[in-house]
């Protein structure tokens, strides 16, 4: 049996392609190593410059221009879609720089907030109030708001001073954060990452996006609150785009 | 800054491929995502035809030749150095196949049992007797037994019955085996691993190698006695024979 090798662009951060490739190995119907689909997963972390700095006007680089080379290296491969676990290479600036160099190459590259947004649809085809704790650079950006905008959903997101003081801090604190201290997670980090779930529902969220590869590594669910996970979203499409007769059954 | 590729041929099972990335990782001196090295990782599970089939007779191709071909393709890659996170693939009827059909095309294969013993002298200088834990192929095959001979240790192996009857069961019960249920695994599980890791500390083992890229899921710690873990050897050996000077201290 030969199938279509799936492509991921990791490295942003390195674990959150490991984390991508994990879940396109538990959302395939599968029993022996052999059922397992292809996956190429090229990280390559020290290509690419930091996608928030030049977001925000820093002099550096579109990361564009590396991802789209490491594209090109996965084609050569073979691999026609692929995927980049990695919210904030999704920026407009970054996301359709890449799309215009990779027209003609052949390998088509999914969108994650897309993506994960046509999960919502599939999987909570009843709910409007859609919430999302980020890193800071994703909410200032507004992803997952305009995305949910656009898609008609009422797009529920966490006060300023909430995703700076809490959400950031949970994930980036030197000390007690999700990146420092990823397995386990810390207490602190967890009740900080629960509270904030807690003021999404407050607020009227009827389910919330975890839109941070690192988020689902502290909390996986939260009483009645359907909790999304991009990535298991991307790893689906991913799957669906390749091979739709090996993906689980939701 | 540009760093060597570490290549992964994985799918064997996929998991493994990802355990061994995340030990690249983990031992990697690192605080950023552009300080990590670069990976690629080749997991195509539908190619690799069963290993233990192979070398217990079964007609079927040798899996060096399907190895050999994915190895190419991280050659085309830039890649000089690459690991199999596989322990039956490193059966001499396999490996050694394996090694002469990449003479001369400058990609080498770290040798995963080999990098275990190298480590273990690392770690434990003053150890003579250790234990392992396997699959039942890996144990039939005498893999790690021959490999800790020649290098002057004493092999403290368990007993045929409770490598067949605990070790091997801990890991393929369908019901409670650790490849059934990975994430967490099973009491029940667990207990058995724990009670082979005992008959190995009655029988005199000083340390026990966890030769089932699974056993690690299921066991962390064991009181006195030191587990080796080889997809760490190997994943520090990577590091080494690419990039010595990013490689963590122990």
């Amino acid at each position: 049996m030969n199938f279509p090798v799936i492509g991921i662009i990791g490295g942003m951060g390195p674990q959150a392609g490991l984390d991508l490739a994990a879940k396109v190995i538990a959302e395939t119907q599968a029993t022996t190593d052999q059922d397992h689909l292809p996956v190429a997963l090229l990280s390559y972390s020290h290509l690419i410059g930091d996608r928030s700095a030049y977001v925000f006007g820093e002099p550096v680089l579109n990361p564009a221009i590396a991802i789209s080379s490491i594209a090109c290296k996965l084609s050569e491969l073979g691999v026609q879609v692929a995927g980049i676990p990695c919210n904030s290479a999704h920026a407009p600036q970054i996301f359709d720089e890449l799309t215009r160099s990779l027209e003609g190459t052949g390998i088509r590259i999914l969108h994650l907030i897309q993506e994960t947004i046509r999960y919502i649809r599939e999987i909570l085809p009843d709910l409007n109030r859609i919430g999302c704790l980020s890193t800071l650079s994703v909410h200032r950006l507004g992803l997952y708001r305009s995305a949910l905008e656009n898609a008609g959903y009422t797009p529920i997101m966490p006060p300023d001073e909430i995703a700076e003081q809490v959400v950031h801090r949970a994930i980036f604190d030197p000390e007690y954060g999700i990146k420092a201290q990823p397995a386990p997670t810390t207490r602190t980090a967890q009740s900080m990452v629960y509270s904030a779930l807690d003021e999404c529902r407050k607020t009227g969220a009827e389910a919330v996006i975890l839109g941070c590869t690192e988020l689902p590594l502290a909390v996986s669910s939260a009483e009645d609150l359907p909790l999304i996970d991009p990535a298991r979203a991307l790893a689906r499409a991913l799957i669906r785009e390749t091979t739709p007769q090996k993906l689980r059954p939701l």
